[in-house]
């Protein structure tokens, strides 16, 4: 179901851009600063403004919750639902707690905000992880190598001659993935992992971050990432995309369109050898 | 700064329990639940129980966000000030994030809530956790070996002939420390691990999880844990405490003494011999 739905949402869409919202009060446009709803107002436009080009949205929850806006994120993801209803939802919220607290995340990511999906730790083990792959139309996306620099501390470490995040990915997809409702979160600063970890795992969904912003180099990020099919990789831009051209409704679709565009080029490039 | 104040918490006390808030609507007492603010009537019953024994209060921040009871979470905090101004408050959420996301999640814990620490998860690594560190007053408990049964997934696999936790812990210990407002979260359930731990780190504060409810042995985990001044560990108890005779103050209230008295016995038994 939730596999279905993933593959779906980038069908209709013809993309894989995945529109990551990151609001933060200063970099807000603004005439939108002075909205009673900021956060929500600026949720408005970026879904505007990219309804059509979006395979699925992640808002970022720190952001939200730093400033008590928490009606506003469910503002917003309503308002994803109501303009590009084929569009996942991922709550990027890394969660992850045990047992009844494991509970209570997954009903506030999956119950109390509506989304369709939630990033996950994996540092607590499987019944950290289980309580969000329950539902089969709903889904998880376990942190495994991400991108930034403190990633070598932990994630790098030899295990039995293999990184521990390659560890994290084969024990994922071979006792959690039952549902076919589990993704990996891969940082596009590190290409040769991801390509690891493409060929370790041909049909595993991967959510890529770090491209824009972080300076993931978005082809070999795709040559790296792509299943055999050209797809299986959703690559997200969060502020590159929603700060473009200080966040104007042309800016940010225009940058979209372009993340979209460019990523279907690749895709057709080695669709035809 | 963070050192004293937990220091000074657990001599004001003469108490090294941690009163866990893990408010579940279904498990309240009958009357709290008709309230309109059911959570923070809970903590104040809580609280006025426990005010005078107990060294630090954690809320888990899990059970209020699943129903968007941010406020009464933000209300039961302002009421440990007011009705113990010593303890420490810990919030549990289990942050983990990069950049500048985390440092909205410190700005959450922090300046929102007002906490004096937070959990934090290691797997991304320094940049994740830094952020929870600037501050000298405030700190970080890091989760290191859990109490959880997925526990063994990841963090015991051995790096370099160690497990991984130790690696956690050593690592974190000596390039995060420098303010010396770092705790360890580590599991009762696992009292040999412990013991390990407290003898490669004689000087550090931990935070001991799985008490009660999960089944972790008291005596077992205070000569595991407990520094070589009778200090250094809080005792966490949630609902084996706050639930104790179906969650009526006398019934917390004694929970919450035996629980300090036990500690207290084993450690001077301890100081004798």
């Amino acid at each position: 179901m939730f596999a279905e739905r993933l593959q779906s949402a980038a069908v209709a869409a013809h993309s894989l851009v995945c529109v990551g919202l990151d609001p933060e009060l200063e970099k807000l446009p603004s005439e939108l600063r002075a909205e009673r709803e900021p956060f929500y107002a600026f949720g408005r436009r970026i879904v505007d403004a990219t309804f059509d080009i979006a395979a699925a949205y992640k808002p970022n929850i720190a952001f939200y919750s730093a400033l008590g806006k928490e009606e506003e994120l469910a503002a917003s993801i309503r308002y994803i639902r109501e303009r590009a209803p084929r569009a996942l939802v991922i709550l990027d919220a890394k969660r992850g707690d045990i047992g009844n607290t494991a509970l209570a995340y997954a009903r506030e990511v999956f119950d109390r905000y509506g989304a369709d999906a939630a990033t996950v730790n994996p540092y607590m083990g499987e019944d950290s992880v289980l309580p969000f792959l329950v539902r089969p139309d709903r889904g998880a996306v376990l942190l495994c190598r991400t991108s930034n620099p403190g990633a070598r501390d932990f994630q790098d470490l030899l295990v039995e001659g293999r990184p521990l995040y390659a560890r994290v990915a084969e024990h994922a997809a071979t006792h959690w993935n039952r549902r076919e409702n589990l993704m990996l979160a891969v940082g596009a600063t590190y290409p040769d992992e991801l390509a690891e970890l493409r060929r370790a795992h041909p049909d595993l969904w991967f959510l890529v971050l770090g491209i824009g912003a972080q300076g993931g180099d978005l082809d070999r990020t795709l040559s790296a990432g792509l299943d055999a099919r050209g797809s299986g990789v959703l690559i997200n831009s969060s502020r590159a995309l929603i700060y473009a051209g200080g966040g104007t409704s042309e800016a940010i679709r225009g940058a979209a369109a372009a993340l979209r565009d460019a990523i279907n080029s690749a895709r057709e490039a080695r669709a035809r050898g």
